[in-house]
């Protein structure tokens, strides 16, 4: 790729990157509690806190192409911007101005993806606790999703406008997503 | 990423968006299920109910990088078009005619994919059928994975195509593929 | 795609289909397993060889999500080239000058995919492997997707010293990658 398309999806991959650490990090916990409980087999069962680690990792890698999904349709269909206006950026080479475009308007994904990433550490975490007895459900950070999942439905829908209308409601879109995101810090 | 180019992914993206709310719904279905029948533990056993809800969404959820994998893949692999071809719809701004092009080259792929959710959709429902003791086995959608499948390998053969003897062979394909795409609707 | 971009991303294409058909015949064995075990039903549990199948496939399953984002990325980034000498490119359509950019640039991440391949193969014959009681552990092909990330770390890297100090270190960067790669093969 060259360098402005980098420049449009650099804080995406960086946000893939970190969760590729987290998975690791994740994985590493099982492998760890897999050679304390059962010896040099590894089996999906065994002790309880092996069947909780095992779960917690079972369920967050089952969210994860779901995730990866969300944040790279959200980041990219959610910031189509004006063709002409791109063409006008490949011709000016100043890095400054491809700063103030391509990458800042994959923030509000962004940021949604790296909330993701908290809420799952929390999660997992929280999966281990040995005081309480009770484990959270499967499913989580739901409204993040939710939100990555409005954010492509808005892309897609913005598409449409300005094929049969003519009128490019992006702005509105990235104000909105932009006074949004802030919100999902709330726990 | 700008107009024409949402516009050549856009069905590729709404299948893909409609496969989070399947995604969203299994999950849903084993999150209720656990919680009726497991108290306040999310576990990996439970009850018959509980395991066939669970073993049918984890079915899902392993087939699901597959899957997407191979629906991109087909979709943007099997489409490569004329450069030329492209550059003189960049020119021309025309909504319509960016309709008779990007567009429609994505239908095979994108109608495979929806195919695919009606098949995932109709296997989760069957894994949880009460009447039956048996259950479908672990691979489902065999078919359609294989058309994608195909779809990409032709897309590859025809850029070395290309590449080697300057033949483009990718209408042939793409009146082949439009042709066989209504046969995955046999059951 | 037109067929320049086509070019950029064939080898990595090649090396994902080649990771779809292991995902079948991994699914596959397990498929067969669980009707020559379980009779007519399908279940997560069962004799210790299905046990051993359905872990090692469900592992493998579990990191290919990771890997392919690795892939991708580690492909895509770490090359970002010229625009200038993209744009050249895009003018002469001559075959044979493609050959020898856009292609040969994804080779270190494609040849590490592949060995990742052979890595999870020989993981999956040698989870089954009956003779030994032990199996191996949650986690394979460490040092390949160590590689990946740094790479795609690298590419990150090399895209805000262009930003901010304006030189370009991708050769050094293609040359170390180009260099190390081959390590890889050491068992």
């Amino acid at each position: 790729m060259d360098q402005e398309t980098v420049g449009n999806v650099v804080l995406l991959a960086i946000v893939t990157l970190i969760s590729v650490i987290q998975n690791g990090f994740f994985a590493h916990k099982v492998e760890h509690e897999s050679k304390t409980q059962n010896g040099r087999s590894f089996q999906r069962t065994g002790t309880l806190a092996f069947e909780r680690v095992y779960t917690a990792n079972q369920n967050c890698v089952d969210a994860y192409p779901t995730f990866l999904v969300m944040l790279w349709s959200a980041g990219l269909l959610c910031s189509q911007g004006g063709r002409f206006e791109r063409r006008l950026f490949v011709e000016k080479t100043l890095p400054d101005l491809q700063l103030g475009s391509g990458k800042l308007r994959r923030v509000p994904a962004a940021f949604a993806g790296l909330m993701y990433l908290f809420v799952r550490q929390k999660y997992f975490v929280g999966y281990l606790g040995e005081r309480t007895q009770s484990t959270p459900g499967y499913i989580f950070g739901k409204r993040i999703i939710l939100f990555l999942f409005l954010m492509s439905l808005a892309g897609i829908f913005n598409y449409y406008l300005i094929l049969f209308f003519g009128s490019d409601f992006e702005n509105y879109i990235k104000t909105i997503t932009t006074t949004i995101s802030p919100l999902l810090l709330i726990p």
